[in-house]
């Protein structure tokens, strides 16, 4: 295997200019001063460059095929061909793009991210719509360029969700809908939980404190990571050796700082779990994404943000270990609010205007609504003159809600502006996602609720790392799904799971 | 200039691998979780490794011989030539270093240093030898490729510091010797000043404070830097845009912070006043070094960090401006301290076995000590095996103190396990410098210390950019200082400010 072993010592040196990308990034969004940025900019730039040019080089190609041979006999879904298969998949895709491309996207983005954060601040839609026109011009021409053969939008879902199409899409959500909708109906008329008490004043070191201290308990280990406050929260990581959190804080909010911890809690348990001879390795890098993950896919990665913020952190049994503890650190704020009403408080259920304020049930209509939209803008259904129009629409049908403005409805998000057209439905299949993982543990690991009842995450995050984290980007989502679950991708457990949960909270009749 | 073009750009993509380095070791060094050591270490490997390639390809020679070609008409000194000079004389030094003694000096200095850290804390010289002896072996190789006509410590002091030679230093020594031997005899016959004030209890965060108060008032520009804590204080710069500085602060320990800060401080204003347009060029990179840094040597960047630590920062009107502040920061630990009486403490002189504690008398002499002894190894005249007892001998000499031990001893210092020799004597040209241009600026300056009386430092700070700073490595350090004072290196400055500010503080009979 002296093909195989070259190869894998050249794709180290490529896991190293992605990873150190990774470095470059966070330390812009955490440390660096703001004069750094325009510099910053160039060296990134600079890395990117040289990773692409290792991807096509010759070297490359000459490497590959005699590793292909090499390990021929070996199992086709064994650590070796997987390796092999990523990079031949990247490789090929960067030699069939067009530099212009390339550049006219990178170009595009930097400009249109500018654009879009002053015509939100503005409230100009007319002022983004130009930008907008030529980003879907472009993630057109790259859809061309990545294939398809039903949908150009299949194209792009595929960069973030591999397999995932806008065929599975329509139909998974149309499953969503017919739970959620009338679910949402049902809850509107209910009794809402008192939730006051979460506006009192939190100390942020404390906020910090309780959150790290449940972070560790989940089993995010701090001797190969960090917990850092940042604009927006995010995990990034630099090999499992390395993996780094951030968090905000505002007095006035617990639960944003809370349970955004426990989010990135649960991306950086996967990094952190990745086995360690995938280190350096193709199978933890995204490279067509030029970036350094050790997750299966956007959407297998939010599975388990989800599965430890939602399916654990906002679960009675949770609340029932860590209620007390709470109020040690939160005397005065919580002295008059018992275990339930707090469970109760931060599981309510309030359509709201803005994605990521929204509860679990009204997050995936905001999902559904962008999906639609862009799918639409993507096979030109949808002019984006017409996009704030039917933004509007669909969130009256969806939640009953119409923006007082652009600002707080089509130009909310960053993601159409930074070109990631097809990142947003991987929110809605982690949600899914960890529904199915979280009922395989549940039913083959012995008393998982016992020790979860207990504050002991081990037993959990033992299976999850045996049958997920380990592997990497080894399987694809749909096959590990397969492997760990019995199933694809099935909304069964994730139904089952909003139904009991919200009939129970907010005690409708069955 | 068509070549001349693409050759910056090409070295603008060096640059951009140079400055990432400095990001990937300042992280390091201030933030990273221990895990992330070895992944760390591979990232650097990896990113030393693509700029060297990029340092020795053939398309660099060909884009030389071109723009030297379309640059012949320029002046010598111009930016063009000198950027372009700077890249042949690397570009030509990697191509005549024998792969295999790169390879062994990286091995053994990892190896080397960490010997030397056990070797330490156990007092063990015998146990740190063999690798020494090999370093020094490495250190002549070395010597021979980059080449000398003299001495072989010519060729790796002139790393370091260029043009400096063997027998400059020794002539440098002997006119310190001859005016610090006795004056330290006289200052030792004298009433030492009061300092027990300085090792009461002065909060951390107030340290921080009043350290960055004046590191703004000096022209640190927090919007291009940022300050941190690490276990040695450094100074790093990502170009001049993004220029960080690190102390360590002990609650009983004033001023080791305070002066720490001051010190990084000073390299701060030099990587921070270099010129815009060499950012990403030659002239902010040690190419031979593999390091991003904007200063002509590393004896003209001590020379910064000195003049505003010492020639400032320890001066009678700089505390005239500032001690009523810190007394506001420091009520009850300095109530019974006037600012004369703090001016002396900090000041006082006190031979001590450990380099990094020495005050700016007794410094030198621990200089001298080291760069005799390197040199005598690299010449052959001293062996490792003699080395311990050729160090007490010398501190007997010098210091007229004997060390308990090898750790507080020869052991002490990191720099012949990490291979730095020859880097020893830029702490003294440092110094020496510092008075030469501290002089210089009283005399072309109006009313100079009457603004520095005042706490403006915009003239002085004026005067050392538009002479110094701005012009990064385009000079030799020799060329700059004459050009800045009208003299090559000249011990005659410092001397002089030696002799007045220590006859004065100890009221010396003149």
């Amino acid at each position: 295997m002296k093909a195989y072993s070259e190869l894998n010592q050249y794709m180290a040196g490529i896991s190293d200019i992605l990873n150190t990308m990774n470095i470059l990034n966070w330390d812009a969004r955490t440390q660096m001063p703001t004069g750094g940025n325009v510099t910053r900019g160039f060296q990134l730039a600079t890395l990117s460059g040289l990773a692409q040019e290792k991807l096509v080089a010759d070297q490359l190609k000459t490497l590959l095929e005699k590793a292909e041979v090499e390990t021929a006999s070996l199992p086709e879904d064994g650590i070796e061909r997987r390796n092999l298969k990523a990079l031949r998949e990247a490789s090929e895709l960067f030699r069939r793009t067009p530099e212009r491309l390339t550049r006219d996207l990178a170009g595009l983005r930097a400009e249109a991210q500018h654009c879009w954060g002053q015509a939100r601040a503005k409230n100009d839609f007319a002022m983004f719509a130009p930008l907008l026109e030529r980003m879907v011009g472009l993630q057109r021409e790259l859809a061309e360029v990545i294939g398809y053969t039903e949908h150009p939008y299949d194209a792009l879902v595929g960069i973030y969700e591999p397999d995932m199409t806008h065929t599975k899409l329509q139909n998974l959500f149309r499953q969503l809908k017919a739970k959620c909708l009338p679910l949402l109906e049902r809850i509107r008329a209910a009794e809402p939980p008192r939730e006051e008490f979460l506006g009192r004043e939190f100390p942020l070191g404390q906020q910090r404190a309780f959150g790290l201290e449940v972070a560790q308990a989940f089993g995010y280990d701090l001797e190969r990571g960090r917990l850092d406050t940042s604009l927006h929260p995010f995990e990034i990581s630099f090999t499992r050796d390395d993996v780094r959190i951030t968090t905000r804080y505002q007095p006035n909010f617990l639960t944003m700082s809370l349970f955004g911890t426990l989010h990135e809690t649960g991306h950086a348990l996967y990094e952190q779990g990745v086995a360690p001879e995938l280190s350096r390795t193709a199978l933890t890098s995204d490279l067509p994404g030029m970036y350094a993950v050790g997750g299966a896919s956007f959407g297998t990665h939010e599975s388990q943000s989800r599965l430890w913020e939602n399916l654990v952190g906002r679960s009675k049994i949770f609340w029932r270990h860590w209620y007390p503890r709470l109020v040690e650190t939160f005397k005065t704020q919580l002295e008059d609010v018992d275990a339930e009403t707090f469970h109760r408080a931060v599981n309510r259920v309030s359509p709201s205007l803005i994605r990521v304020e929204a509860d679990e049930i009204t997050y995936n209509l905001h999902i559904m609504l962008r999906v639609e939209l862009e799918a639409a803008l993507i096979d030109g259904s949808l002019s984006v003159s017409d996009l704030p129009a039917a933004w509007n629409a669909k969130m009256q049908q969806y939640l009953s809600l119409t923006p007082p403005d652009d600002a707080r409805g089509v130009l909310q998000d960053i993601h159409w502006s930074a070109g990631y057209f097809g990142s947003f439905p991987t929110y809605t299949i982690g949600n899914v996602m960890a529904s199915q993982f979280f009922a395989a543990a549940r039913a083959q690991v012995p008393n998982l609720e016992a020790s979860l009842e207990a504050g002991d995450y081990a037993p959990l995050r033992g299976w999850l790392t045996e049958h997920i984290y380990r592997h990497g980007r080894r399987f694809r989502p749909q096959e590990l799904l397969q492997r760990a679950t019995g199933h694809g991708l099935d909304a069964q457990p994730y139904l089952e799971y909003l139904e009991t949960k919200f009939t129970g909270l907010y005690q409708l009749e069955g």
